[in-house]
């Protein structure tokens, strides 16, 4: 009965869950098999939370193909804490700079925390071009100082996205937030990947983050315990009690994306999903505006808007009258925007393309 | 059947929950009520959410008579993270020092984290004495250069508490983490009260901060946005998404303690449950001893040892085949320790000290 009263949820994040990840939760809750109590009660020490942790490890690992000389850490503070502790550990105290690439909010809000603790270098920024595209390989001049290239993969608010990573000289620092585990990634490139869990991976208050050892080995050694990644990584994650939950989450999630297939099948999979949508946008003869330039479309977050602000209002009235919920855009941007992540099921994308089309149709 | 499985945890954290809780938490996983949605999938900006908080913060206010003039923040990164974090906050960049109470592990730990930061002077150390007691306020010198005095309500490893505040003439600022919501406690002799919840709270991945806004107003304004309690207060513990499951599982926790006529109630009753334990140990004629002096002793962590480790180990096992688990002790003290949190049930302390007696008995 529950189920029937689900809607298709379309929140940017905390953001929709897959539902036999939230079934095997409330069917565990009482009782953890073999512990006796809840996964909420059980000591992080304990031998059942220990396997937990190995096994969202384990899963990570296979799913991203993450090489042995990568850290695998599961910690607290979302992506704005790493946005400080990132430069707080590579580039404080250093002669060294970070380069950043800026192409929405969310990169740009990086660089700004950054600059609190060292050299920060924006190298490209798409603000005067209103945050519509990525830059070109061309565009990027990495300077002497830099010892990393970050970015944003996927911008959730802009909804835009890199196809591939920039190539450049120097390891990438990458806030993959809204996409990861949504397609493959080429891990050798990166210094450090990191997502935030309540878009793509599970709930609020885990933040996931892939370190290669020498960033790892680069920390901080004055920095308090929990802000030096080389001591987070030493304890395994364990400095101090992880937030157990979020992690035993992550572990069914990633679960469920291995018997989906791995993250080649949900790429295509979500390419099909975003497709629908794009699709019927651009059969619309403009009654849809994309916030983002066509070839950096985001797959994860789609940014759009009518001719204003009243028909989106009523676009999203409507939309929710159908179960089609969380529909409105970010405040920066207006409009709507429609996140289809991987646990957003092609039916919900169905049915909100199915509006789209009605709604422009009627409001022509 | 899943209620039949359980046992009587007595982890020190994360720990036992109230068994109406965890139902209430699985009877809404799949759909909160008026959401189509789980609480794990819901943004921190809905409606739905501002409502679990205010109520979470509103329930906090009641329960420990906080005044207008304190701020309560709902944050991430466990005490060990505002171990620095207050510091960073309230002597970094001044001429003030924390002064700092060491009475066990984890005042020891937090001033460890403290001298990364700024001037901290140890005014009282029980270490010599193996930490089995508190200052007396004769005891207590407070430096002229003071900004605050920083003490542990309860350690939670040698299960040592102080019967009440200690009387200073600067503010308090305490890690309540293994006894908040325990009994009453005059919130105005604090600066700061803080618990991380994963003992008497909630589940791992919150931390409940009680803040004086003449505190709050001492914040570096230099930090990175979220080190710094000003910018997190201004923004409600909202200046990033929060640990939005912790919070809510916060607001049922504090629900059920008001149904349970408060802290004046559960403080009765916990009192009653430590007393059942320790009448039991004294009347073994010195088979169990426990760790801290008798004045000392905490209502909340009963920590104890047999003769031998061999005994101990033999005492751990005969228990768990009852359903009694995790009452190993923390590795730097051995034994045992039994936490009777406010959700651990009156018949669980009752089977622990039938066993007790009786285990006693056989093995005298």
């Amino acid at each position: 009965m529950q189920e029937e009263e689900r809607v298709f949820n379309f929140s940017a994040g905390p953001a929709v869950l897959p539902v036999p990840v939230l079934k095997k939760i409330q069917e565990e809750l009482l009782c953890l098999p073999g512990c006796g109590a809840s996964i909420l009660e059980i000591s992080h020490r304990s031998k059942q939370f220990g396997e937990i942790l190995a096994q969202a490890k384990a899963n990570v690992r296979e799913l991203l193909g993450v090489p042995e000389n990568y850290k695998i850490l599961f910690l607290q503070g979302g992506a704005l804490t790493h946005f400080a502790m990132l430069p707080m550990n590579f580039i404080r105290n250093t002669n060294k700079s970070g380069n950043y690439l800026v192409t929405g909010n969310w990169s740009k809000k990086s660089a700004s925390e950054a600059k609190t603790q060292g050299a920060v270098k924006v190298i490209w920024d798409g603000k005067e071009e209103g945050y519509v595209r990525k830059p070109t390989d061309s565009e990027i001049n990495i300077t002497d100082d830099a010892a990393y290239c970050y970015f944003c993969a996927n911008e959730t608010i802009e909804g835009i996205q890199y196809q591939s990573e920039p190539n450049v000289s120097v390891p990438l620092v990458c806030d993959a937030s809204s996409e990861i585990f949504s397609r493959p990634v080429n891990i050798e490139k990166y210094g450090v990947l990191f997502a935030c869990a309540q878009k793509n991976v599970g709930p609020a208050g885990v933040t996931l983050l892939i370190m290669r050892d020498d960033f790892v080995e680069m920390s901080g050694d004055d920095l308090p315990s929990m802000f030096s990644y080389k001591k987070l990584a030493e304890k395994d994650s364990m400095l101090n009690t992880p937030p157990t939950f979020g992690i035993y989450v992550t572990k069914l999630v990633t679960d469920w994306l291995k018997e989906q297939g791995g993250l080649k099948a949900m790429h295509e999979r979500n390419l099909e999903k975003a497709k629908l949508l794009y699709d019927a946008i651009d059969s619309t003869d403009g009654f849809y505006i994309v916030h983002g330039n066509k070839e950096y479309r985001s797959f994860m977050n789609v940014s759009f808007r009518t001719r204003d602000e009243e028909l989106d209002k009523k676009f999203q009235e409507e939309a929710k009258a159908l179960k089609l919920t969380n529909l409105a855009g970010h405040r920066s941007v207006k409009g709507e925007r429609a996140s289809i992540y991987n646990a957003m099921p092609r039916e919900g994308v169905v049915a909100l393309r199915d509006f789209m089309l009605d709604f422009a149709k009627k409001n022509a």
